[in-house]
């Protein structure tokens, strides 16, 4: 896509920290970090979100995903890694490896309570007809 | 593993609302879910964090997500969903489709900056060197 950002930095069109590259998928520093050495890992070919794009290609990224948030763990010392995808800002699919650390202060989305065992069961049959 | 709350899930010991199973993977609903619909997706097989995982079990999860999730995303009529890997709590590989609605007033965590391109560059170095 001539205007999307990701797009321009898979065609090496703006400049970006890159880590990892094969011909298919790159991963590169998000220049806003939620820790310092996020990584994002996105597809050259432009995909809106992770459920528009291939089957073959997520199950290219995934073990990627993997490597690179190895080497993010080791590299920042971090204490556990969060990977992510938002699923919505940027419109090109791209997985954040975010280091994390105990102390960081960030927290993760409260839970809530289904009101009975029927509500449950009423959202498992619905997705499950729209499997 | 014996006390694994995922695994007695899996060897169906304790209930879930399963809405997807084949011989590796199952997804069910998360009980304490972030918006109504919440699934998580697991391996059978106990691994604690998606860097302990063999890529093939990544490769094979990936596409069963994205399945799971646009399915998830049908039944919700949600205006987007996260797939998330927290990487702490439940010491079993679990990752969480979340339901998202524009309106949720849930927040992603904010970015920092690097303090110049040097640093930038440090972190990048480092991580490849990890690789």
């Amino acid at each position: 896509m001539a205007d999307c950002i990701f797009c321009k930095i898979a065609r090496k069109e703006i400049p970006a920290a890159i880590v990892f590259e094969n011909d298919d998928v790159l991963a590169f520093l998000d220049i806003n970090p939620v820790n310092k050495g996020h990584v994002l890992v996105i597809p050259k070919e432009h995909y809106e979100t992770y459920f528009d794009a291939p089957d073959e290609l997520l199950s290219e990224m995934a073990p990627i995903v993997k490597k690179v948030g190895k080497a993010v763990k080791k590299a920042t010392g971090c204490d556990f890694c969060v990977v992510n995808v938002y699923g919505i800002d940027v419109p090109h699919l791209h997985i954040h490896i975010i280091p994390r650390y105990l102390d960081d202060g960030l927290k993760a989305w409260p839970g809530k309570k289904y009101t009975d065992e029927e509500e449950l069961n009423k959202f498992k049959d619905k997705i499950m007809e729209n499997l």
